[in-house]
């Protein structure tokens, strides 16, 4: 079917092409330390393959020295993945090719929770998917699932998911007999990291953080070129660090938590109470302060303060490169309302040089996290299995 | 002079016999995925160089399946490394075997904080310690240094350290000048996480966390089996964590450090006021409280406060295995006085699973910071340079 990475210079060769190429074997010689002769051995049998080919040549690397540089480069159609994100009550769905470029997308909503439900919701939805083009049946082998909660990558199986009340289900195992593909679970946030890391604004960075502002605020972390996993999968839990002091208490058990400052129910509950209308949802809550109300200003100033603060004992801990700020819809409507905030406090607080590291805002549809999911069976799929 | 580290299966061979030995081949072997003869192949040139030797056979691996397990062993005294750190009134050296135990110590006072001075200190101290033994003449080849402060170990410079009062200092050039060595600069509280890496509490453990008590609060991280460097070099500053709410102002320009509550100075300032002895020194201060005083007691609970939600928000983000508390001598002294707080503002401030990394306590005497930059050498000298 394809070939099998077989040694970590295929490995090396095969994901420098993927995420940074175009680029000559000259350059990846260079990057990886590989000796020429090394890189153009390593890449041979991806080419024979058809996943990788050369460019035209466009330049030489030095004047008069020999055959001028043809590029290498992915052919992004030679194979495609599936990733579907799982929330409360829908499936969001991509089909994305090799470079996690989304090509089709479809969503299918759920009226039950139970695993059973889902995963009849989740063959229904991969068939559709797939239907697009029968390129697509023909060269998808993988599946990618990402779900909110404590995740086993390594197992596929979801321990322990608050939002779908979920506790041990072998989700992979059971996506795999249903869908008859080969299948990764990751968390959602982690899968969106990997997104970034491999084909975003992660490329290129030893360590980057992503952190997610909506419903709840959540971070993934790479460190030293690989996703920060936690032991007992806890990790990247930026919405807990304690940055109230003792107040107010969280629905974690712990007090003065970013999340419970800057989550959308504290925001929600805090600009009812500044302007007694008890029936305020989000989206009427921000309308109200992008109106101009001072007291509903406030409050989401309150909580871009928090969250300003969390991302620097965050950086101050683990000093990313880079900290990519993305959200829900939500998050993202707000975010002019949080922004001069996070900022301010940000810089406040980090420590001497982790001030410098760069914020960059992103905004990401739904559908990103459904590419997330599909840039961890992408990842999991090029990986070099160590032996 | 010794086997160079040629292939990732040598590195892989020698730093597990280094780290965990006494251990068989085929234990080796069940550990690192490498086949029986690999393992036996990348022994050799360690055997030959005397730095590695067979252990008298004790056991079958399996009855009657051949010859017996002869466990490989580290032969610590093939080689010797010296470590030392400078503080800002003393150097303190030491010289370990190539398991970094320390084998001698000896400090020499500083009368001046200028490099030149330092490092005519530096060479009297490393003559005096390579003094004691005739061996460590012959076989001693690396000093590490371990300074407080922003150090770029790749280039071995001083960045910046506040408290010796230096900027770009190219220290490790000018301590090889000095003593004929070669030389490693890594900062202190790292340099104490390599130490217990691969000769202490860390080994075997994938992450784990190094937090430092005393005058100021330390931490050290280690993160996909790496120690986390830090963009810049800043990373595992869990003392400027803003665990305080708004107050009180830090010395960093932040507010409500952990630091600035639970550190020595402001420690020492609020007993003062709740004293009304201004004249107390830290020591005084612990005294006072261990004597009952429950004004003083309080200062202390809050500060244990103060750490134990420092190090819930570093295990919520980076999810630890394991954390290793140790400190200076004041802050070892007055452990009792924080620790029941620690423990227990941890334990709320934990989200789920990360409640239960293990909390090590661990004294460390003076020598044992010089013993971590010994460490540092350690390492350095036994990583393979990949190319």
């Amino acid at each position: 079917m394809y070939p099998r990475l077989a040694t970590r210079a295929e490995a090396t060769v095969f994901t420098m092409v993927l995420t940074r190429g175009p680029v000559t074997r000259v350059e990846i010689a260079r990057r990886s330390g590989l000796s020429s002769a090394a890189v153009t051995k390593a890449a041979r049998p991806f080419i024979e393959a058809g996943y990788l080919e050369e460019l035209q040549a466009t330049e030489r690397t030095t004047p008069g020295a020999g055959r001028p540089a043809s590029p290498l480069t992915i052919r992004a159609q030679r194979e495609f993945f599936t990733g579907v994100k799982i929330t409360d009550d829908e499936l969001i769905g991509v089909v994305t090719d090799l470079r996690a470029q989304p090509l089709v997308s479809a969503r299918h909503p759920l009226d039950t929770m139970s695993p059973e439900g889902v995963l009849a919701a989740l063959a229904d939805l991969v068939a559709e998917l797939l239907a697009a083009d029968p390129a697509y049946r023909e060269r998808c082998h993988w599946l990618g699932l990402a779900v909110s909660g404590d995740v086993d990558q390594v197992h596929g199986m979801v321990r322990y998911s608050p939002f779908l009340g979920w506790r041990q289900v072998p989700l992979a195992r059971l996506a795999a007999e249903a869908t008859g593909l080969n299948v990764t679970v990751e968390n959602d946030v982690k899968s969106l990291t990997v997104a970034e890391q491999w084909f975003g604004e992660g490329v290129g960075a030893s360590s980057f953080a992503l952190v997610t502002v909506g419903t709840g605020i959540g971070c993934g972390l790479v460190v030293n070129d690989r996703v920060v996993p936690g032991w007992n999968g806890v990790a990247g839990e930026i919405g807990h660090i304690p940055v109230g002091g003792d107040e107010p208490e969280c629905h974690c058990g712990g007090r003065g938590c970013v999340e419970a400052i800057a989550g959308a129910a504290p925001i929600v509950a805090a600009v009812r109470a500044a302007t007694g209308d008890a029936s305020l949802s989000i989206d009427a809550a921000i309308d109200v302060a992008h109106a101009g109300n001072t007291a509903a200003r406030e409050v989401f100033a309150r909580a871009g303060h928090a969250i300003g603060l969390g991302m620097a004992a965050m950086a101050n801990l683990v000093g990313p490169e880079r900290i990519i700020v993305t959200g829900d819809v939500q998050g993202l409507a707000a975010y002019d309302l949080f922004e001069e905030q996070i900022n301010r406090s940000f810089t406040s607080q980090a420590f001497g040089a982790a001030a410098d590291c760069r914020l960059l805002l992103r905004p990401r549809s739904f559908e990103q996290w459904a590419r997330g999911a599909a840039a961890v069976a992408i990842q999991t799929h090029f990986s070099l299995q160590e032996r």
